[in-house]
């Protein structure tokens, strides 16, 4: 019995998300359906983290155990040859028998991408949230800090959650430009449903002027998910990187 | 009567090229329907150039004579509406009467892009050429420069082409290295039919070790299409740049 780490890339687009579901394809499904195909057996895929239907993974980590044998490298480039165009494996490697995708993660970067000109981008299409509006991205560089730190991150939580301790630690929190690309940043130990795309839409409402200037602390104070802006577009989503 | 200049972008994964053809959608066609759609008229566009099927371009520009009246912003927008995703009008403007795309034009920049990495990027799915062997771009960007100037090109024409006059002048010739994407830079006065993608192939050639290091001046005198490297895919081109 071998467990094995995979760290895939894929465009969400075309998927209901990670996690398998009736009548749904989902990137976990797609991946057991692969994998079975190739070592003639359905095992069980533990992934990183549940991504929502359109977000998208830079790097997404996922261990399987197995009694199959096969070497690393040969699953790898099976999988690559058998799954669909907007799935990639980067790499398959060994792990210890007790490593657990999810409980062991120490750390996730996501991403949140927006398109900031007037016309949308053809190449860009599901890929970035078109916002055709100005975005003063110093100002919003300065609001997304507030979310550094450990805070209970209720307001930022989408309700219905069951998940108790909303308390999380944000290590990185920063605004990038690129032309008309606008490239959010957001690390840290862990996240609650919807929370990225919270702090997003929390940063948008602040600079459309439905919520005011400075006023993230108190909403992370509050509790509220009230207090805090729409949920940002899925598409926008990208999981950039993850720590074990 | 009017005369307006439009400029698209577009991501060419779905279209026979930009030329109108029986039994087959092209961007010509599908633009020509959405202006039938808002002006109620079927004019003819005239394109800056004919791209292949897949080929893409940040930058097409093409004009259109017609006796509706609209006001350019208007129509650009009634236009954006109407467009499929992967077709976008970055603007339109009034031009004299005597404005041709084609005939007008002063140079072009086309980019190249290569994915290369051992594993393919489902993000450039269709949009880069995925090139898994290492690329040496120091050397790459020593043998490209042979293009620069005024050369006849009857090497790097698809044959069959019933051009005659094959002397052309390439002002740009360059390759830049983003992480795992190389991006190759060709601009010059005008080009012949597949000429970027077979100076391309040549380079890929180069590094292949199929054909021998500087000898591009050779190719280029011998002005025999054999001596030239394969003509690279459609999907990694993309017009860049287009001067009037």
């Amino acid at each position: 019995m071998k467990n094995l780490l995979l760290t895939l890339c894929f465009d969400g687009s075309g998927y209901h998300g990670w996690q398998v579901q009736e009548n749904a394809v989902t990137v976990q499904s797609t991946l057991q359906d692969a994998v079975e195909r190739i070592l003639g057996a359905r095992e069980n895929i533990i992934g990183c983290s549940r991504t929502d239907a359109g977000v998208h993974a830079e790097m997404f980590c996922c261990n399987m155990r197995t009694a199959k044998e096969m070497p690393p490298e040969k699953l790898q480039t099976a999988l690559n040859a058998v799954l669909p165009r907007d799935i990639a494996v980067l790499s398959v490697k060994e792990v210890p028998y007790e490593f657990h995708a999810r409980y062991d993660c120490k750390g996730k970067v996501y991403k949140y991408l927006i398109w900031n000109a007037q016309t949308r981008n053809p190449f860009y299409e599901n890929r970035a949230y078109h916002y055709p509006w100005p975005l003063d991205v110093p100002m919003l560089n300065e609001q997304i800090k507030a979310f550094l730190g450990t805070h209970d991150f209720s307001a930022f939580c989408a309700s219905g959650s069951s998940v108790e301790d909303r308390v999380r630690e944000i290590t990185r929190a920063e605004i990038q430009k690129n032309g008309d690309l606008v490239e959010i940043y957001i690390g840290g130990n862990g996240f609650l449903y919807n929370m990225v795309r919270i702090m997003v839409g929390t940063l948008l409402g602040i600079q459309a002027g439905n919520i005011p200037t400075g006023s993230i602390p108190w909403i992370l104070e509050e509790k509220n998910r009230q207090n805090a802006g729409v949920t940002a577009p899925a598409h926008g989503l990208y999981l950039h990187e993850v720590r074990y």
